[in-house]
C-alpha cells in the first residue's frame, strides 16, 4: 500500500478563512445532529478521542489540525497514524481552527469520522450479561460519565431507549473520554429496547419508587438489565409496566433525586459486589 | 422586633451604575476567596439556595435582587422572608445584576451572608457515625455533587482535609443546590483531620490501590470514616500510612480512575447497604 508523504500535508495550502466552507461543514457537523444524520459523519475533537477512534477502528474521512494549539503531547505521532488510512490531512490557521472546535482550550486535533451502526442487533452478549439500559436520556454529559461508569464496573452492552440526545453529540464523545467510539451501546424505540431484553432472557431490573424494594436486594448474578429513567421524569407508564423489579436507592435528608450518573454508580457498584462475591 | 417595611426598598433608589461600589464588591467576594475570607461574608445566588441558607439560619446581611430576571417563582415571597433579619435589601438595575451574577441565567436575588465556623469541632457525631473524608479537593463541581449523595445516605458528616477549594466558592453552593449551607462539613489540615478522627474512635478506610481489598469487604457498620483522595493524585502517604483499611474499586477494562462523585456513591451506597442489613 502506497504510505502518503506526511509533509505534503504541511506545506500544501493552510485553510486560514473562518467563511472556508470546510470549516462551515465541522462548525455544522458539531452544531447540528441532523447535519451529522444527512452525512453521515461527526467530529471527533481531542488527541485523546482521537486514538481511541483509531484503535476502535472508526472510519475517519478527514483530519484538521492547527499547530499552534499543539502541547508536544504527541501530536505529530498520532498524525503519522493517519497516513495508512483513508483520511485526508488538512492544517487549519489559529481562528479557523478555533471557529471549529468545540473546546475552550482545544488541543489542535479534530477529525471527521462515519457514524456507525447503532442498531440492538449490533450488540452480542455472553452468558449472563450484566446490561445497563438509559430511558430518555437527556444531558449528553450525564450519558458520558455514565459510559465511564458502566465500562469500569464491566457493563456488557448498553442500550439507549427513546434517547432524547444524540449519541453522537461532541459533548458525549467528550465527556466519555472518548469510550462512547469504543464501547458496545445501542440506540431503539422503547419497544425495540423490551424485545431485545425480552430476547436475550434478561431479567429488568428499574428504579422506581413505588412498591419499590432497596437496590441491593435485587438479585443481579443472572442475565440481568438495569434500567434508569430520566433526570427529570424518572421511569414512565412503559417500564414501570414491563419491568420485573422495582428498585429504590434508599435516600435520607430532603435530598431529591440523585445525578444519574450516582444513581447508575449504585447500581452497577452492588452488581459488581453481588458477581464479584459469588 | 420592629418590622421593616417591605416597599421602602422597592421605592428607594435603584442600583444601575456598574461601577457602584456594591456591584463591585459583589463581583470581587463572588471571584476571590481573600476578599471572601477578609470581609467574612459569600454570595448566595439563586432561590432555592437562599431558602435553604435562611433555614439553616444563616446570618444574611445584603439582599440584592432585579425583578427583570424575576419568574414568578415565590420571589416576592423569598424577600418577604428578610423582612425580619437584619438584612439590607438593595434593588439592582437588569446590567448591575447581570454583573454581579455567577450564573448565565440568573434567577434575580443574590444575597451576601456571614461565612461560618468549620472548625471540626462544631461537628456533633452521635454513636456509630458515617463521616466522609475528602483529602484535597480542588474543583468545586465535585464537592457539590458529593455533598448532594453524602446528603443522600445518611453521611453524619463530611471532614475536608487540606481543601484545594475554598467551601465559600460559588460553584459549591450552586452544584450542591444549597446544601453546603445546612451540612455539617468542617475544613482542617491533614493532622487535625486524623486527630479528630482518631479522638472519635473512627475506622478509617482509605480509596488505595495496593494492598487494597474491594470496598464491599470493608465494613462500615461500625463508626467508620470513608476517606477519598484527590480526583487527580488520589491519597497521598500521610492518609496511607495513617488508614486502618485500603479499599479499591475493582475496575474493569482500562478505564481510568473514577470521577469523585461516583468513588463516593460507591462507598456510601455500599455503607448503606450494610447498615440497613444490620
Amino acid at each position: 500500500m502506497y504510505a502518503k508523504p506526511f509533509f505534503t500535508v504541511v506545506l500544501s495550502e493552510i485553510i486560514l478563512s473562518l467563511q472556508n466552507s470546510r470549516v462551515k461543514e465541522l462548525v455544522k457537523l458539531r452544531e447540528s445532529p441532523r447535519r451529522r444524520r444527512e452525512l453521515g459523519l461527526f467530529p471527533i475533537e481531542g488527541l485523546r478521542e482521537i486514538e481511541v477512534g483509531i484503535d476502535a477502528e472508526r472510519n475517519f474521512t478527514e483530519v484538521y489540525f492547527c499547530p499552534s494549539f499543539f502541547r508536544k503531547r504527541g501530536e505529530d505521532i498520532l498524525l503519522h497514524r493517519f497516513n495508512e488510512t483513508e483520511a485526508e490531512l488538512f492544517e487549519l490557521g489559529k481562528d479557523a481552527f478555533a471557529k471549529s472546535s468545540y473546546r475552550e482550550n482545544p488541543d489542535g486535533v479534530i477529525a471527521l469520522a462515519q457514524t456507525f451502526d447503532l442498531q440492538p442487533s449490533r450488540l452480542s452478549l455472553g452468558a449472563s450479561p450484566l446490561v445497563l439500559v438509559l430511558d430518555e436520556v437527556e444531558k449528553p454529559g450525564n450519558l458520558g460519565a455514565v459510559l465511564r461508569s458502566a465500562e469500569a464496573f464491566g457493563v456488557n452492552a448498553v442500550l439507549l431507549s427513546d434517547a432524547a440526545v444524540d449519541f453522537f453529540n461532541p459533548n458525549v464523545i467528550r465527556s466519555s473520554q472518548g469510550l462512547s467510539l469504543r464501547m458496545p451501546v445501542a440506540v431503539g424505540s422503547k419497544t425495540e429496547s423490551l424485545d431485545f431484553l425480552r430476547a436475550h432472557n434478561l431479567r429488568i431490573c428499574g428504579s422506581g419508587s413505588k412498591n419499590a424494594v432497596p437496590f441491593w436486594e435485587g438479585d443481579f448474578t443472572n442475565g440481568v438489565a438495569l434500567l434508569l429513567g430520566s433526570e427529570r421524569e424518572g421511569l414512565g407508564p412503559f417500564w414501570i409496566e414491563n419491568q420485573d423489579e422495582s428498585l429504590v436507592i434508599p435516600m435520607s435528608g430532603s435530598a431529591g433525586s440523585q445525578n444519574l450518573s450516582v444513581s447508575a454508580a449504585c447500581f452497577l457498584s452492588e452488581a459488581a459486589r453481588q458477581r464479584f462475591s459469588q
